[in-house]
């Protein structure tokens, strides 16, 4: 019955020029991760998006059509447990290009809340910490097959204190104990002890890795860098000991965004040691100040090669 | 021509119900709030709601007819300098049940950015810090008239630090310097020149009070309400000397949520002295926690009375 | 040890008045929901706000440590298959009560996407549809005990199509054909044939029903009526004959906000027999109306006897 | 004063890792822009961003200061009218690489809703209407001096009709006329009289240009672009001649995502006739689909060159 209705879409269009992404997006699908350890399978409701590439011969890429293929692909790449979420972007944007000839580049990407299960630094109490994950696959269509990029990458909040604003707050309190007597020895060793305070604030750490698909990129791996990246790791549930502990320990760790995405490279490049050299390497710091209503940024974009180069040069 | 056309939503519907509200929301238009001391009018792009209530017999509100008409309604009132944007709401709901005899209530309402002109505390430096503004006005057909009653209201971003951790820190340092031998009155007085570090974050309050529509509201009033009742303002620009003095002084004003509710109905009793007891005030406070990924809320909803009340009690 | 630490929160403020809500937003947690017919459990991440109120004698409601408490009452509750939602909510906010002697009353409320199973209407094609599901529980203090109140609601997405201009369509194409030479009576038989354009939309419908705790209140039920309420359900997947098939019927059907209210309205008096007259029905629709930037609003708030009235003189 | 402060920020950091951007976003300004004719300017609530690269061997890009220095340039450059928004972008970016000489790129950004004047297609009706406008200035250091790029364009939205469903429709209704008795012929000559109705929707079409500092890329011309591309423009007004005539267009210009991309590229072929064949052009088209929960995407990104060579071809 389908066949007989008309194909607006394969017809040549008036204006033929070509078109780069072709698709949808907000695409809202239940995911089920497989887990390690016989460990029921999490179900998520992912965000995805699809695009193929458009010749400029063809009027439409029969969003709807394509879209009930890679539904269906969809379907049934995640009726079977996988552990990596992104070898389901990969296995989309692999059969998408076998199916429609017209296109010589495929790309699914897909986006999701994940639940972290943490345990608090003293009291060793369960939580449950949100994340976000993604992932993304590019399909590109070559003389000797389909050849996949993808990306694997991860977005954490946790928590920052200023270092310039701990300094100054320093010299203040030494210039108050200085007036009142006391030597210089005795203040810097009374400082040891006591933590000045600063501003501190959410800030949210971002990793995203691109290789080709056969490297192993593991997303528990990039979740641990971030959340050790940042002055203190934040938790949904504080007793009194363990609120003072991370408070005090995030004192004791003051960063600017420029260095949660220095120490966030230095991880990668001692941890994903395995990772090729022309990996791209994407890192951002994002800090919502809390002296400002604006946010604080920093980035990095450079290749594997480069951040090792740059690391040992500075050892 | 446009008699001629026929009028489905003025004839009978199907299933008689009454509506309470049939109308239009994120509706943007331009409104031009005047300035005392001849500045220069700041002209916002505002998002309107606009609703009126609907009878059993009506099957539409005509939304494109009544629709026109507001907007002309709303054309006319801004192209006059207006000092107060409720008086805009109350003149757009007062027409509307003028211009609908079907309809026996009429709710119009506006919210939008807004830019203050602050200076920093030490170096008196300029900076325009955003702030969002919000009014309503609710119109109902009376045998004697319509009678108004409207909202005026602000949400205000601004810095809040946490009692409980600094106290908890504060234990932390004294037993520090006790195991030093230092004794309890030299640690107190020590104390007293070193403010404790604690969590600190951004917060956001929100003030909203309804009343009759001939009573005045000041805006301003409300907004400097919002800003004295967190534990610091916040500034988009801050020098070095800027930044000690906000920091210190935050961490010299600990306060919970509740303190900051607390805070505004007090200063709303003491500073809106001719706000009769009728009227209703809301008062919200939300921080941004820099140890969780979730927020605190604290709410108050009450009459001016009751506030009063509760407060000559405490006295 | 924690109970040698200081207790900010349990002292007297220094501003003694009463908070209405003092408690944590945007908790995110895992909530396993059970399934009937043996089918595993869909594990969704939803979104609490968790609130109690607080005498004028105490400064903090100790949100960390209530929070735990909060948080051991969920991590328990979710352990076991729940069926409805809305029990959860109930247990927590009933053991907030029974924690916190201070509180007089306590809220706990949960906000989730929920995707529902369905087939397209010709070629039945499996599809998931997103939906958004939410619960809340008010628990109130009395000499007899704990007294609960709920809310249970959903809100899904439709399509409506313009009744008014699909009249005008009407009109003007009636004009050309009798300007051609036809008949009134041709006119009108050929136009039983051929639906008239018109403009349509997403829509989203919203029904909340508050209840005692008893009551029981499927959601399922409630989704149902919002997906038979607009001009047609849509798909995430639909082939050609799908495709002619549901923009036809929703020509077949054309509605404005009113009419999704007032159907929703209807279906509820029909379908929720057993639901007590004081029980609080809420119903909106919102229309992202393709010929405007803004969108169209309808919204009916009343108790169940005052629909059943309305509906039973209607007829 | 701030001279004598600690400079946590120039000292070397501990892990030597060059930063792509370091910087601040979401700032909030007012920015006024001057209109041609003598018109009284508009001041609009602007949301900026602002880069700097940083040294391997720099701690911090030290945003408190620099942002002073970026704050004061927008200030001066805002006092004096500009037409052109990319100009105040480019001008705040040049500064910021004369100030900081360890910097060797600034990227300065803003973006911002902006009310078009627009006049309904029958009644001549004025109405306001939303739309979205950015900027961008990326300066680099050179050998001669700096050298800046910059992008302009916005997001507008329009309304879309489906190719696909109004073909399925009309072979719908051709087949039951069919039934009827009626010829192929008369069937041609009477749906010429009749649009065929289809599924329709809000969407979002948008331009940027990229392109040499000297460049003239008018504001206008883009906007005026994307509202010509789509099957209708929307109105926030309309009375119900305009709603008809509307519908009736829209219905009369069936567009898929991907004619709106390839329309606004021949049209931006067409009107930018000086733009040089280097100049990036980067064009999306977002379907709201009223028939689905998700959107439908279309993109093309090129030079100006290979987009004229395109056309050129296909004519």
């Amino acid at each position: 019955m389908s066949t007989e209705l008309p194909d607006v879409q394969a017809s040549p269009p008036d204006i033929k020029i070509n078109l780069t992404r072709v698709g949808v997006k907000n695409v809202k699908k239940l995911v089920e991760v497989a887990r390690a350890g016989g460990k029921r399978p999490v179900i998520l409701i992912s965000d995805f998006h699809i695009f193929v590439d458009l010749p400029s011969e063809m009027k439409g890429a029969n969003l709807s059509r394509n879209f009930e293929a890679m539904y269906e692909v969809l379907e049934e790449a995640i009726s079977m447990p996988i552990y990596e979420v992104e070898e389901l972007c990969s296995e989309v944007a692999r059969r998408l290009l076998l199916l429609h000839d017209y296109a010589t580049t495929a790309e699914v990407g897909m986006r999701s809340e994940y639940m972290l299960k943490r345990k608090t630094p003293v009291m060793k109490i369960s939580c449950q910490e949100p994340a976000v994950i993604f992932a993304e696959a590019k399909a590109y269509r070559t003389p000797s097959g389909v050849r996949i990029k993808k990306i694997v990458g991860a977005e954490v909040v946790g928590m920052t204190t200023c270092p310039c604003a701990q300094e100054l707050m320093k010299e203040r309190v030494s210039e108050r104990l200085r007036e009142r007597g006391m030597g210089e020895e005795e203040i810097e060793s009374l400082l040891q002890l006591i933590p000045m305070p600063t501003h501190n604030q959410r800030g949210r750490g971002m990793i995203s890795i691109e290789a080709e698909d056969e490297v192993k990129i593991p997303m528990d791996k990039i979740i641990r860098i971030i959340e050790a990246s940042m002055s203190s790791k934040t938790y949904e549930v504080l007793k009194r000991p363990d609120e003072a502990a991370i408070v005090e320990s995030a004192h004791e760790k003051p960063m600017f965004v420029e260095d949660c995405v220095r120490e966030m490279a230095k991880r990668v490049v001692e941890n994903f040691t395995e990772l090729p050299d022309d990996s791209t390497i994407t890192i951002v710091q994002i800090n919502e100040e809390s002296i400002h209503q604006h946010d604080a940024v920093a980035e990095r974009v450079a290749s594997m090669g480069d951040l090792r180069r740059e690391l040992g040069a500075s050892e």
